[in-house]
């Protein structure tokens, strides 16, 4: 079934103990594009300014999988950019720099041909524009979308509005908390149920994620990963390879859902191997299949 | 098979955001051995000063899986008392004082017909101590400790000592990520796997737990607990668990490590639903394994 994302695409300077990248490719929609990739056609829906160098998305019209007629080069505009360092606790990051140049513009269009997509994914952005970017589709079968601590704080009334009509949101953990005002992330993701239609996904990044449905709550493990690089990404590369694998089985049923979560956990593990997306370029299905199998080899026991 | 636990046992004073106990029944060998207590009959060492209240140790008393023959009653000795109060986040405690008494003075004696004990767990004390309990036993065939930040700090060389003797160390993942100096607990876990002699499980609270057999990583999912009224003693009834299902089953082979491990998330799961003992008190075999089966159902996908 066709997929669409709708997000931001970045040119990213990141700093970690591994290394430095300067100007490397990012953004939500890229991350979540190329993970979504290894399971089914997406369509990307998304700005940059005409300061991006012309060979700047090479990997994405390198992938056959990943159609770009929803790119935006905006004349006179410049492309998002984010500098991040992360510490020697890989877990926490600071921002050194952010420009939103074109993003603090107005959104872009959905191209007529994507407004029939069935799965869609709104990445993070102001939830006015995720609202608006939504009212342009013709009735997608199952929508997801993310969000961050700032529009938490300054827009939870659109945010609210936004929830109340997606299937799923899929957000981080001290999101989760903050959103609802619950120190407990269990009691947050069933407050949270309560208002989107069907499922709360919260990322605990190196700890796993969890699953909320009519109330039952399941449980995904972390990939126990010895070598991270770069962690920008991993959250948008669980969504994509979640989102990828739903909408390649054309399912959304719970099961489904659970096995989507752990597709997400492989991509996700892998992504953050590497810079950017140098981790996920050339790998093939066969690849997250098989991280996929010793994610279930070791969070099994016998009874 | 025998199993035997040394370690604290405490006067406490709990307050949560659930509540508040006054002197009421803890420390490390009282929750491990009733843990444990569920799946095989468990031999306790400890020592309580005189001021112990006499019907202070009747849950264990009257728990017929109990052995409390290694008790001593130390005349002119107060036991151990510990006030913590945990903040909003359940997660995070305060220490509100801690007196050490009959802790800070000599070990106790294993009785004679407990050192041939087979299955053996030194809760957390000085590492000399834990040492000096393992040498009173004859050839124990699986040994597990676990130790505390004080220690690694202060008595490192000690601790180093100990755990190249035993099977297992059992400790939280910022005990061995201080331990081993490393940020990432994935390589925490390896590097002490070349200390031990068999097995590391890094317990990561709600977050689950991570078990380190042969340079290889297996993890179980934390349990979604959506009321915590107590974490004290969590992580030694998750000890207790896991211990307990070893001894009654003869075996510390990786397939019944990781199904210990899960058995220790159930137990450990339960107990932190009420303070001190109290919802532990009056459980079954069967609750527990009702636990381990929802466990189980949550944790799974379909590959």
């Amino acid at each position: 079934m066709s997929l669409l994302v709708t997000g931001s695409i970045g040119i990213d300077t990141v700093e970690s103990p591994a290394g430095k990248v300067v100007d490397a490719l990012g953004g939500s929609s890229i991350y979540f594009a190329y993970a979504s990739s290894f399971f089914t056609p997406v369509r990307l829906v998304g700005v940059v300014g005409d300061d991006c160098p012309p060979d700047f998305l090479t990997p994405l019209h390198d992938n056959p999988n990943i159609d770009l007629g929803g790119l935006e080069v905006r004349e006179g505009s410049k492309t998002f950019r984010w500098h991040g360092k992360y510490r020697d606790d890989i877990n926490e990051r600071d921002t050194v720099s952010v420009d939103l140049n074109v993003l603090a513009e107005e959104g872009p269009t959905i191209p007529h041909a994507f407004c029939d997509s069935e799965y869609v994914f709104l990445a993070n952005t102001h939830p006015d524009l995720q609202l608006e970017m939504l009212s342009q589709l013709h009735g997608p079968k199952f929508v997801a979308c993310d969000t961050m601590d700032l529009w938490i704080d300054t827009e939870c009334e659109s945010l609210m509005n936004l929830l109340a009509k997606v299937d799923a949101v899929i957000l981080n953990d001290a999101e989760a908390k903050q959103l609802t005002g619950e120190t407990n992330v269990v009691k947050a993701g069933l407050e949270l149920g309560k208002v989107v239609k069907q499922y709360v996904v919260i990322k605990k990044g190196e700890h796993g994620s969890l699953l909320f449905a009519d109330g039952d709550v399941y449980v995904t493990i972390g990939y126990p990963a010895e070598h991270v690089v770069d962690p920008t990404g991993a959250g948008d590369s669980f969504a994509g390879g979640l989102m990828g694998y739903l909408a390649a089985k054309d399912a959304s049923d719970v099961s489904a859902m659970r096995t989507a979560m752990a597709y997400g956990t492989a991509v996700a593990s892998l992504e953050l191997e590497d810079f950017s997306l140098n981790r996920l370029i050339g790998l093939s299905r066969a690849d997250i299949d098989e991280r996929l199998a010793k994610i279930a080899a070791i969070a099994g026991f016998d009874l």
